[in-house]
């Protein structure tokens, strides 16, 4: 049976061991195994803690198929920094890539909510410290966007950012139903 | 000859075919080949501009034996979203990894710049929207700092943030003198 590797900033949720469980129930309606990061089930307060989860993720995602990654914008424009590092390191092992974002808006708009978005003299858009801003009508980065066109799926987005941006499972759910097909060879 | 992947958002600078060329150079005078990316090559009016840079750095990761990534935080507490991928990318090819960062501040520090930062009832940290601030005394998410210490070598911090944050490569050639001593078995 397939196993999902479930990266996402979800393990820094105060509910976080809750919506691991409901990301694995969704997983086992499809007939998959959702396989959850460690981060909750180490104690914190142990020497060598970060060690121990970096550990038990990376044998987690060793044993796993494929990864659903959550790159919902986390703070700041882009997903969070573990995930898109869990998205890669599965990419280089030849995993199946399948990836959500909960808000759909494209990167330049996502600058712009937190830094100020102005044209460079040669017209490309720069930030206030002279950096280009990729205006590619993608989400996030392009390395994290094109990895999934190539190696898995197009990023699933809802069409409209949903009320609970933390907690709807909508376009997850979509990325299972992705996984699912592919693990029964409906769809390549 | 070992080729080295330089990954960062160094090709996001206003002078970032410059600064490629400065960092293949240091490569250089350690008998090292630097593999700077192509975002800068690709004509960017092109009609699919992004894939092109996607599957060219690809191949050139694919090329390298090592990868020497900046993770200086950009926009925001983390490392560049697309340079942290390129980490995992290389991780799990089971390449030489080694990166640096010119800010060495821990990031509870870092995300203090530009969140509150407030205690939860169980007492651990947490951000406004009550996500937990990892606090972990390490400089960024723990997937990038452990995966260094187990797959190359320690983050590479200067001792106080250069004043030129994005030009000074001190940083930098230390990773590359790093990089030479493992290719010439110097040490491991």
């Amino acid at each position: 049976m397939t196993k999902i590797y479930l990266a996402g900033p979800d393990v820094f949720l105060p509910d976080a061991i809750e919506i691991g469980r409901r990301k694995a129930a969704i997983c086992a309606r499809h007939g998959l195994i959702g396989l959850y990061p460690l981060d909750n089930a180490v104690d914190l307060a142990a020497a060598h803690a970060s060690l121990a989860i970096f550990k038990g993720n990376e044998a987690m995602m060793d044993a796993a198929d494929a990864i659903i990654a959550n790159l919902t914008p986390f703070r700041g424009p882009s997903a969070d920094a573990g995930t898109v590092y869990e998205l890669g390191y599965m990419a280089g092992r030849g995993k199946l890539c399948l990836a959500y974002s909960n808000d759909p808006a494209v990167y330049v708009e996502r600058v712009k909510r937190n830094y100020d978005v102005t044209k460079s003299a040669t017209g490309h858009l720069i930030d206030r410290d002279g950096l280009t801003v990729e205006d590619f009508g993608l989400p996030d980065n392009l390395m994290m966007i094109h990895t999934l066109d190539l190696h898995g799926a197009r990023l699933v987005t809802p069409r409209q950012r949903p009320q609970d941006i933390w907690h709807d499972l909508t376009s997850f759910e979509a990325c299972v139903a992705l996984a699912a097909d592919r693990a029964t060879g409906k769809s390549d």
